[in-house]
């Protein structure tokens, strides 16, 4: 994995800037602060990593415009309005020259139904298959051992890791990432419990990802029991994350590794849910909440909730709680004292 | 994704029935009472819905034979003694129609071993793996880019969906659906811990999936240490969830997304285990016992328990525990109070 | 699946032994002492289970040394310094009889790219992808559609399972095991949220597994932003474990099935996590700490730390807070009887 960009590159790709010092090198590697060498581009993110600066051996150092120093020799400080976003830009870059999108055209050991539509400006990598009536649009990188299902549209742009499976009816939008391992379009967990046996509800609906969505590694969305499942624009899924049949997730909502949304939920736009949390079906979680990790949630949420816990609750009522739960030994022994006095006072 | 249904082939599916009024519209979607648009067949499957039936847009409506109201024009109301059973039979026929079985045989570009055994009737898809000694039942489908391992048995009508993986040794009964991603047979998770290093125990056991089980998205089942890991007949599992090595899961059980189950662990007939449930190893759970989301269960349990929590206890003392949790704050002060009282009278 | 070793065989296999009394049989097969028949090799693996021993039915007992009692007509007592061990060894054999190593080669249906460098003496299975620049070590098995990705390195003697993908540019060591459907260099999960969007923090990291590691079905661990995410030499991760950008893992860890590591992350030698554990980032976790099970960790941990709860605490002072915790409706009643004997009392 070789990285190389020249300082000029780095100019280039960041736009306006302050430059104070010089390097002889070139850029090799991105690193923090304190663990940059000679060669490694590094920035300050956050201010808690001022102190940092001094002393790192990065070559060039991404700082904010008002960050109080001087580089030491061959050392190269590049002061930008948001060192973050530079550091993404610079990344980006590097991104492509690691990830160069692969030539259009379908790799010959894949399995194409004759009635599927591949953009010519796509590419699907080996052994993979694309099921009758599916459509692949323009730009769309398809890697390796991926299936597409039988009518199912990605849209455009799009980049499907390897070994993906996306079933047959639905529909992804442009420009979605989805990583290794996902199943979009299992069938939906339900049944009915009929004369001691559980009788499978048919799932008959389909999943919807809108644009500009990621989801992460072996995460799983089934699809509806009929109508659809459908995770909104620009949100990001983390892996191993299970969205249930007719769940409905907003824009712009960011689900963290391990997460369940369970059947007939709704997230609304601009829900975070920490790692590992679970809810019931059925409940509605307003628009712009924030849910702790591993909580668990048992009730519809208003817009602007901030809770944690199992059962959740607001987070300030948790942490108080959380506090005084860990007190408890002692409010035991205040309890009995405080019988005992009244024991010996009668 | 086209469904297609006339009124004439709903009343065939449903057989006995009492119609009431008329529509011209053939039935193109099935949805919620309120979601519901012309065209759309509906039901009331719970009499908390019956509000939303008489403003319902559906152009058919599967009702129970005592609701009171009448159909509007262009929509006809089937009066059936279970609705949400009515509703399922056409759904599977809808489902017949979306995914009709595949014809027989094997797609020529899977690598099928000469000494598997593929029945006749059987169908595999494009780039699957069929190993040595390895059979699959009659009218079993093997989906596109699934591996059966070497000497592993696959029954009569199974649907394994793509890219699953069953090593080898194992054994999987008849109906039995294995959604995308599902690996069966990986190895149990056991070491010894002998100066320094974990030594692998190795797992030469096997997997046991009995008859009308099936197993959802990215879920793994390890193979026992040795003798076996058993999935009891009638037994649904949905997305992510771990069943650990020489896990005994009885008949007709229901396991929610991401739960685990602990090596060695028995569930009896009929448990029916929320989501993300934990559980430790060597512990037996009773028949008919239901355990709710999250809870960790750290104990044998007697049949029809019915318990939550983590550690888990008795759904009545665990709901009444949380509310006293939530007083905290309140008892806190009432203690305070108490013992300057008792400081005051002094 | 046919297991089948003479007595001279587990004999040879053990080395050390005192044997009492003779069998007929063949062992086909491993059982517990509880389960075993006739042809069957129990142990005794622990003190409690001592009087199993002289019901069992197997034909071949593997027993501590100082084992009081013998064996019935038919049946044979092995004394060692350690049965566990013993069982281990013999295990080891049977697993080698019932998974040869195939046959070193590249099956004519994996699509290699001419850059990669697969070893002569490695294997790899039907329908694999071996990206340009990759190399497979010395006596490598990768099993059926397995990817190994762009400059991606593989050890030696490692064993690749099924469907396992290990993307562009990671580092696996020697003897690592992976099982099904384990992703291997995924992005990290993170975002910059700038004007009302998630924009993508490139992930332009590695991964890096070391020596004699093991990765159990469908866990994922996420390429680094920049810099590696790693995995120290001996640990062993269960399945559907979540490893988020940049953890660090110390050497000889074990982390239990659904456990999530968060971004930043560093774990310490010998750290054992109990399943479906989570955490926040950015923390560590000493050297030989437990955690157990559903544990969530919201602050660093020392050495020897030994926790847990959410947020986890000491073991000793969370099983006394659990206790409490049961004992809430008696104390809600005492302080209501001590405020109405203070009222009583005015």
């Amino acid at each position: 994995m070789k990285i190389s960009l020249s300082l000029e590159q780095v100019l280039d790709i960041i736009g306006e800037v302050r430059i104070e010092g010089r390097t002889a090198e070139t850029i090799t590697g991105i690193a923090s602060l304190d663990q940059a060498e000679k060669g490694d581009l590094s920035f300050m993110g956050n201010k808690k990593y001022r102190k940092a600066v001094s002393s790192s051996l990065a070559s060039v150092i991404l700082l904010p415009e008002e960050y109080d120093g001087h580089p030491g020799d061959n050392q190269v400080y590049l002061r930008v309005a948001d060192p973050s976003l530079a550091l993404v830009q610079v990344c980006e870059r590097i991104e492509k020259q690691l990830w160069p999108k692969p030539p259009a055209g379908i790799h010959p050991s894949s399995v194409v139904h004759p009635d599927a539509a591949v953009d010519a400006s796509a590419a699907v990598g080996p052994l993979c298959v694309i099921e009758a009536g599916a459509t692949i649009g323009a730009g769309t990188v398809i890697e390796s051992q991926t299936l597409i299902g039988k009518e199912t549209c990605v849209g455009r742009n799009c980049w499907i890791m390897p070994q993906v499976l996306v079933a047959s009816y639905c529909r992804v939008g442009d420009r979605v990432r989805l990583h290794g391992g996902v199943v979009i379009g299992s069938d939906g967990f339900g049944y009915n419990y009929l004369e001691g046996i559980h009788r499978k509800e048919p799932q008959i609906g389909i999943v919807v990802v809108e644009d500009d969505v990621e989801i992460g590694a072996n995460s799983t969305v089934d699809r509806a029991r009929f109508g659809e499942t459908r995770i909104g624009a620009g949100t990001k899924i983390d892996n191993l994350v299970q969205v249930a049949h007719n769940a409905r997730i907003g824009r712009n909502c960011i689900l963290v590794s391990q997460t369940g949304i369970s059947g007939t939920s709704t997230l609304e736009d601009n829900v975070v849910l920490g790692g590992q949390v679970g809810m019931i079906g059925h409940i509605t979680i307003g628009a712009h909440s924030m849910v702790g990790g591993q909580s668990g949630i048992n009730h519809s949420l208003p817009a602007k909730s901030y809770v944690r816990g199992t059962p959740a609750m607001p987070y300030m009522q948790a942490q108080r709680i959380e506090i005084l739960t860990r007190r408890l030994p002692d409010l035991f022994k205040r309890v009995a004292k405080v019988e005992e006095m009244l024991e010996s006072s009668d």
